[in-house]
């Protein structure tokens, strides 16, 4: 291929001149080009078009030919009204959308009028589904839907009713459709080409997932269940400590206007593959990533700071739905979050698509990202707590989400409730979310099964191993506490505000043999244990629970129980401490140092007075205090322990309501709160809402001044019938989560 | 608490005035305030110093006690020469470092100089390691090592010999000790406090993966393997066709000065928690992520666009050395790679950490992210391809990684080689990365383990599925090709520069009882395949094997086979292209329609005449052409098809050397090329290097004239003995992967 003419080649030499200099400006963005033809599709709000007419033949000398002789298409009625039988069929009636919204494996209708009555000899027509750009037939992201039952594809179709020129379809999508906003079109097929419906937003439809269908992976078989898990808007939150707990109510909104496309925009900003939105594991598993908006500024920005001056303090909402449609209309993380915000607003989103799903609390919740099962606590050699080298990792409680479906990516036996937690703990696999994880494997300890499943076992089975720290930095193990963590898993009970202990489905009891097996399992898994068998010790540290008011003196009780039939003596540390409801400490408040002298089997109690001064200019939001006793018994050299977390009670709001609770009757609610302290609140934030009844609202207050009262009257009109609650919350920097709630029979 | 003297309480009324507008500014970064006591350790780098002197006791009124009668440290000897037994034994000893590296699970020395001979009745000392931010007893991020052996920490240690004054101290890290660098401190006790060595970086060490060591989760029982895939810098890639294997040259580089550095720098990038550095599973997934700069700004920006300007062609790098280092000093993204660049540097970062591993080449890899094993092809009603609806995902070939460690997240048996690619083809779970995913489940199709088993396991199982598409857009299956996908899966021999076929540790042989119980096992956890059971057709068509050499004039066959007793009619569709290496078709250049009739058992040959003018001018980097035949059998109206893919032939480069082969005696290289076409050729790179001989070096030539000779030549000294190669490439945008080699033997 060299020339053949050319003499002798010349030699070329290196340049002397440098290689050229790169092109000015940044690097072009990399592209696609030469690695996919097209990128994948996932944005359901980049929706292509169908074209109006999409000839088959090329335009002769007279032009294309014409249409006329074949069927053409006036009018298409999506009976969508919510008292419509498609809203009413597939419980979708209280979703507050113009659009219609079904769930997938059932069929709805849809009315095609036609120019004339329908032929089924010699027509040919199809309902065309499309979502996300580039709809594909072998990607199921275009679905046509054909009358006769000699054409069918993937979604059923059959002719329902013929009245006139009048055609009802019924459509069944399947049941693994993927779950979204499609378009509609009706097609007429002719030898020369398809004439369609021209492209209307208001045929669009969302198609949901449904529990009430066996075939759908979500499918729930129990209709309390599914009426609580799916279609109720009002929740409870259970926080607190698991010997006083206390609740916050909260509106998860999954029905009001907007909260759907919001959704569906969570996944469109996940760049979430249109095709994988069918499969409920993947979208759990997306959506507890994009909950929060570490990594991919997903929708909530979470704060432990005690600052929440740019945006709304965690413990000041009310419910998801101002949340959602903020993140939705701004493009942008929401500001503040703490972990029960992000189960209330992740639940919003499960019920919204229709997967089934709760919030459960988990108190005192261990978290760790060494993949082991102890948390420590380092003490000095002396018994007392070393602060600098305790790493604290209990959290006084935690709230994350179960969500209901099968898995059909594990082996049988792991499908059910399945853990999915959106608060950014730790990363899980490179990212911040968690699960989902089935609530069986981890009772179970099989932990190799995706997604997290050893994390969620350690924030319920971790030990609580305290250390003796010698003075060369190397450590003894002297007391290990295996009952502490996951002391109490709690959520909502269906059809009812009462709460349900469901710690029995993450643990079996403590002590029994299966537990001892389970935890066998797990160190397989890579879940250490702390293996130290340490002789139990004849003298025990008791702490009572206590149930205490912000701002009240209080007695502090510490009983040193000797079961022992010989003398013993312990030299005690008792430290109380203002700390965050994730464990860490704010400041220390009281230290007290008694040495307790008992005879054999005594019981002494010591007594301390805590005045409110001593910790209310520490209190940190949740006001939380936390007392840790210690002591070494001298005749043993033994260390015993004892905890305790105190979560102060805050002032409530009252609500009182006035009128008849009936659908479309005005009526008033007035909110009453009297600042209980001397002290003057300012900078106060109120806020009022209720699911069916009260949309979100909110009143600033400059200055409360101590001792004075607060009212507002909000007048509104009930949507629909049924139980639900009114929910306010007060907030500002020095007095946290007071809350109030009344509950409403909405007669129809 | 209201205030007592206080008469009936004033009613606060809701401020007037909005509430205040947020401060000015950003919001500010969130903190971890509130949330944990310290952010976990993340970084390598950023390592805290031990205090010099630690005192147990408080100044008294004399100040400090003096510590002059305990034990004084002169001098610590690390015993890191590459000579000296520490790097011989633990297999380092090619490392250019001026640091120890020795590997865990396995004694190393170093010789403490104190001020007086050491007495084990009175002396008390340890020699502390640590890592990362603020070590940790508990974390294993601080070990203190002790010579006696009544007190041992985790990490054993023991007096191996003493000489005067001088202690050789004996310590073996355990055998899943963190990997990365730590700090060495000697620390003498005494009753008053610690006396440390002041932080010295020269006493810093590297602990490694040890795949000598039973214990250690990377153990691999092979020293053929071991020497290969750890310790062999020279690799091979292979590409072209399955029928046409080319093979590129490649430095993994991996012992060359900061390369190491480099590595670590990888995993602070990726803030991965030190404390999960000491497990393979986890570097490995992190790694796959970090080594494309996707989501994450890791080591590599991929691009397939024929534009790199801005960069390094991938096909013009020679090795790893420049870019792990150039990502490490930049610290940022270094451009440009493509499938083999990623494979081979991620193989560089495996090896330098001493995690066995080795770069795979799978041949006609499928890829698609709807966890299907479908590939898709559609074709018009006539049987000819319709690219508007065609998504190419069947890439000619692609390049992984395997490396070698026990699973202890997963049931015992997935253990072995795993899989793991870095290239950003799919998001796995979130993030472009891919594993590790083991390859004993893939072949078993046991696909519920993580990491991404599904995704590989399509990648070499898939089927490509031809569909007809109707003209209502529905389609219908004409035709699934079973054994086109994962043609055969090479790697290089361990011992040898030769092919080593692994197809069979991926899958059972096709058409084998056990493939279709794996495919079957594979649809259970989601992996859906085609279920059409279409007849065999009577006719066949068939595109032979061509080797072709940019430039040249061919003629290209194809061959009609009837199988049938009648008489057989076929409408044929050949249509060639210009593709990438990723199946993307970038131009059509050939277009016949041939109608062929066959007697009964007739084959019939077609032939046409390819000039390279069709060609030349649509070309796309990597030269490869793309024919697809496809036909109807008139009289059966069955669909047949053929693919081929012809990556065309590049001109060589010769490499002389003269000099004698031997340790620290000066060589020549030269490296020839002539420029075989009749155009100029401009912005031409030549890359010049190989291991342990010569560092990566380039120069740049503006142009070559058509027919004209470029020769280099470069002197160079051999730094170690044994078998290397000069590895060369000439890149420009006309003409990319020409590339030369020669093997050297190298004398001690």
């Amino acid at each position: 291929m060299a020339d053949p003419d050319a003499a002798a080649p010349p030699i070329a030499v290196a340049s002397s001149d440098p290689p050229p200099a790169l092109p000015d400006g940044p690097p072009p963005k990399v592209t696609h080009r030469g690695r996919v033809v097209t990128p994948s599709a996932s944005s359901n709000e980049d929706a292509d078009e169908l074209p109006e007419f999409e000839y088959f033949v090329a335009p002769g000398p007279r032009g294309l030919p014409s249409l006329a002789e074949y069927l053409d298409i006036l009018e298409v009625d999506m009976l969508k009204k919510p008292d419509e039988s498609n809203r009413v069929q597939h419980h979708t009636d209280l979703f507050n959308t113009n659009l219609l919204a079904v769930r997938r494996g059932q069929e709805f209708q849809v009315k095609i009028a036609f120019d004339r009555p329908y032929d089924a000899t010699k027509d040919k027509f199809a309902v065309e589904f499309g979502i996300g750009p580039s709809p594909q037939f072998s990607k199921n992201t275009y679905v046509p839907v054909f009358p006769t039952p000699e054409r069918q594809s993937s979604w059923a179709g059959r002719v329902a009713e013929t009245a006139g020129a009048t055609v009802t379809m019924g459509i069944t999508p399947t049941a693994d459709a993927i779950v979204g906003r499609y378009r509609l079109y009706v097609a007429v097929v002719t030898p020369y080409g398809v004439r369609r419906t021209k492209q209307d937003d208001s045929r669009d439809l969302y198609i949901l997932y449904n529990p009430w269908v066996k075939d759908d992976a979500v499918f729930l078989d129990d209709e309390e269940e599914r009426a609580e898990c799916v279609l109720n808007e009002s929740g409870v939150i259970y926080h607190g400590t698991w010997d006083d707990i206390a609740e916050r109510n909260w509106n998860f909104g999954q029905f009001d206007y907007g909260v759907l496309d919001a959704c569906l925009y969570i996944m469109d900003r996940a760049e979430m593959p249109i095709i994988n939105r069918g499969d409920p594991v993947k979208v759990a598993r997306i959506a507890s990533a994009m909950l929060n908006s570490r990594d991919d500024d997903g929708v909530l920005v979470g704060s432990w700071s005690g600052d929440y001056s740019y945006g709304v303090a965690p413990t000041s909402w009310t419910g998801s739905t101002n949340i959602l449609l903020g993140y939705y209309r701004s493009r942008n993380p929401v500001r503040y979050a703490q972990c029960w915000v992000y189960a209330a607003v992740f639940n919003s989103f499960l019920r919204c698509l229709g997967i089934p799903s709760r919030v459960v609390t988990n108190f005192y919740s261990a978290h760790d990202n060494d993949g082991n099962l102890k948390t420590d606590i380092i003490l000095d050699e002396n018994g007392r707590i070393d602060r600098k080298n305790t790493r604290d990792s209990i959290w006084n409680y935690h709230c994350w989400n179960e969500c209901y479906m099968t898995r059909s990516d594990l082996p049988t036996g792991f499908g059910g409730w399945q853990a999915v937690d959106a608060t950014p703990q730790e990363t899980s696999d490179g990212m911040f979310r968690c699960g989902p994880a089935s609530v069986r494997a981890i009772k179970h300890g099989e932990l190799c099964f995706p997604f997290d499943a050893a994390f969620v076992f350690a924030e319920v089975n971790s030990d609580v191993v305290f250390y003796s720290r010698q003075k060369d930095g190397t450590m003894t193990v002297v007391k290990v506490k295996k009952d502490h963590v996951g002391r109490l898993i709690l959520t909502k009970a269906p059809g009812s505000y009462d709460r349900r202990d469901i710690t029995h489905l993450y643990k079996f009891p403590e002590g029994s043999v299966e537990e001892r097996t389970v935890l066998e399992k797990g160190e397989v898994y890579g879940c250490a244990r702390e293996q130290s068998e340490l002789p139990e010790a004849d003298v025990e540290l008791l702490l009572p629970s206590l149930e205490v008011a912000v701002g009240d003196d209080f007695q502090l009780d510490l009983q040193v129980v000797s079961r022992s039939g010989e003398r013993r003596t312990v030299d005690a540390y008792v430290t109380g401490s203002v700390v965050y409801y994730t464990g860490v400490t704010s400041a220390d408040f009281l230290f007290k140092t008694p040495t307790v002298k008992l005879e054999g089997n005594q019981s002494v109690k010591e007594v301390w007075q805590v005045p409110a001064r001593s910790y209310m200019k520490k209190l940190v939001e949740q006001a939380n205090l936390h007392f840790i006793a210690t002591g070494k018994v001298k005749e043993t050299g033994q260390i015993i322990t004892a905890m305790k977390v105190v979560a102060l009670h805050t002032p409530k709001l009252s609500i009182k309501v006035s009128g008849l609770s009936k659908v479309n009757e005005e009526m008033t609610a007035t909110m009453d709160f009297t600042n209980p302290f001397s002290f003057i609140l300012e900078h106060v934030y109120v806020r009022f809402e209720g699911p069916g009844v009260l949309s979100p609202v909110f009143k600033y207050y400059g200055l409360i001044p101590g001792g004075s009262r607060v009212t507002w009257a909000e007048n509104f009109t009930p949507r629909r019938a049924g139980t639900t609650r009114l929910i306010a919350t007060l907030d500002c920097a020095a007095l946290r989560q007071v809350a109030g709630q009344i509950q409403l029979d909405v007669l129809p």
